[in-house]
């Protein structure tokens, strides 16, 4: 194998793949990459046996072949490589080494045989749709932060995206909740996906998602029961789905809930902030005491110290005392993209629910903690 | 007490004095800071029992008083505060509270007698001068590198400060060593500092200083046996030397090293950075290899890689072959200001010189490696 490439382009594949690419290993060949050069294009393959990322660069191809070579020594390369410099890969086949050249830098990398890499089977789909980029990437990243991190319930480890009623029609919807908060992201369903089978995606493939969504583009996403696919013409991000079922959620959703707030969100999520100050405990609990168009939120910890903060905000309802966990109400107070969050309760011990004014296109839901 | 300041004031202070006070305490006292008010000015005290720093800022004070509350927290909430806020403090005596207002947000931080709060003994100076902070902060800037982080050798913890026959003159000197490298760092002998007595200032001390030098002013300096004073008028910052005795570094820095090589230093330190990439070893060594106008850098990790870059240099002696560890020469390498570094070598297994160009005023060694 021999070819040439700039700089710039070997530096974004070798981003996404070493971003795949776990820092510990135990096996081996795990730790690399599988570059294979054919035509005018060369390819970046790597994977964590879960996750399985392609990316396809244009490349002066001299000699077509393959190899594996260490994902994170050669980004660490290519990354103090001065900008706009020709990158010549290698491998003559026989001496287990990838020669990387770069003006008068060279490099040698121990390589282990391309055949020894696990490419990931692959699959027939039975749901195939395109979405913009900008749709997908709000469904992911409003949902994502409530994915829940314990390992026992492995089955909320990721979100749930499947097709549902919404509000305004046939929705793609995404959720993601750890038991205290729940997220439901919905979106107009696309064409073709209206025989989505319901996925569990996982964290990582979430996050590594979120990477490559920053480009204004269209997602050809493929869908099967046990993998989904999400890919742009450059980049092709294949992930095993999380076996198990995910909890009937809207059970959890309050439908009845009428005593109403409007709050500035970012306002809200700041006082949340300052008053939870005072506690170190993790678990900081913050009281809301609603009354006619007043909040005031106040955290009491005993040995440190009290705060207390007044929010002007519009409340008709009966006076109301409720209290939270303050990074969860800061966090859903953060997804808030408008200038209004409007929660509505119904008592100190029912789950609240949380959206941006009237749309019903992100909806949040909150456990409320004794205080 | 019941003072009013402003939230931009009280942020400076309170971020000096919780840079001094320790995240975990066995004494409860050193968390705290101590706020004392009197006539128009307000002081926050704070210390680690090696270290006092004391900020003095302008304020209302609507009576006199003193309490110490903990620094983290107050720093946390003054930090949240909204820009341009004027914040209200007060302690009425008896209630073991600060209540802290502004705008709309009240706090209340548990306080503690401000009679347990240990105030730094008062000293007699013995060497009292006035310098540049830009003078006193390359001095400390430029050799703190070299520092040694070895427990044991205790009085290698910190910069060596003293007075000393420089190339230009009488010198105020700055050492640093660890054993493996030396940095020696000139400038003119200040005013009033013939009697200086050489003192080892501890690390810590050299971090906070960093951190007060970065206005344009003039630092009065003051050196005992045991103590070290640096003030300006808002900021006084106090620190316990090292007890110990400083190695007589003269011998360490090499006379007759006559191999000169002069090159680029940012480029040398980038080929540094990239050849040493493919060991993953904390150790690296890099090999220099030199021969006319002509430095070849390289790196040979047998288990994962090699790698070599060239360099294009000024260098007229006989060949020569000398290994380094790389963080090392990377950091010798990055305190050159001026374009080109100039190295001078003897033999492969003497200690190496490095200075800017023939500035003797800034002198670095460091000992070479087998490789």
């Amino acid at each position: 194998m021999k070819i040439s490439i700039e700089r710039s382009a070997l530096l974004k594949a070798m981003s996404r793949a070493q971003s795949v690419v776990e820092r510990r290993n135990t096996i081996p060949i795990l730790a690399n990459v599988l570059i294979e050069a054919e035509g005018s294009a060369i390819s970046f393959r790597a994977t964590d046996l879960d996750i399985e990322i392609v990316d396809k660069s244009d490349a002066m191809v001299l000699q077509a072949g393959a190899t594996t070579v260490g994902a994170h020594t050669l980004h660490d390369i290519v990354r103090k490589l001065p900008d706009g410099a020709m990158v010549e890969l290698s491998d003559d086949g026989t001496s287990g080494r990838l020669e990387i050249r770069a003006g008068r830098s060279n490099f040698s990398l121990a390589t282990l045989p391309k055949e020894d890499f696990p490419v990931m089977a692959s699959s027939e789909y039975d749901c195939n749709f395109a979405i913009d980029a900008t749709v997908l990437n709000r469904l992911f990243d409003k949902s994502k932060f409530a994915i829940s991190t314990e390992e026992t319930r492995y089955y909320l480890n990721g979100v749930y995206m499947h097709a549902a009623d919404g509000a305004d029609g046939p929705a793609l919807r995404c959720v993601a909740t750890d038991g205290h908060r729940l997220a439901r992201i919905d979106a107009a369903l696309p064409q073709g996906a209206d025989n989505l089978p319901g996925v569990i995606v996982p964290r990582k493939t979430v996050l590594e998602l979120g990477k490559l969504l920053a480009d204004d583009t269209q997602i050809a996403v493929s869908v099967s029961e046990t993998k989904i696919r999400f890919a742009t013409p450059e980049v092709t991000l294949t992930s095993k789905v999380i076996d198990g079922s995910f909890p009937d959620y809207s059970r959890v959703i309050p439908q009845g809930n009428t005593k109403r707030l409007e709050v500035d969100a970012a306002e809200f999520a700041k006082a949340v902030d300052r008053v939870s100050t005072v506690s170190s405990e993790r678990s900081r609990a913050v009281k809301l005491v609603l009354d006619e168009d007043r909040l005031v939120l106040s955290v009491n910890a005993p040995d440190s110290g009290a705060a207390e903060e007044e929010l002007a905000v519009a409340y008709a309802d009966e006076p109301l005392e409720i209290g939270f966990n303050a990074k969860y109400l800061q966090e859903i107070a953060d997804q808030v993209d408008r200038e209004n969050a409007v929660f509505l309760f119904n008592s100190a011990g029912d789950p609240t629910l949380m959206r941006e004014g009237n749309d019903e296109s992100a909806v949040y839901v909150v456990m409320p903690m004794r205080v």
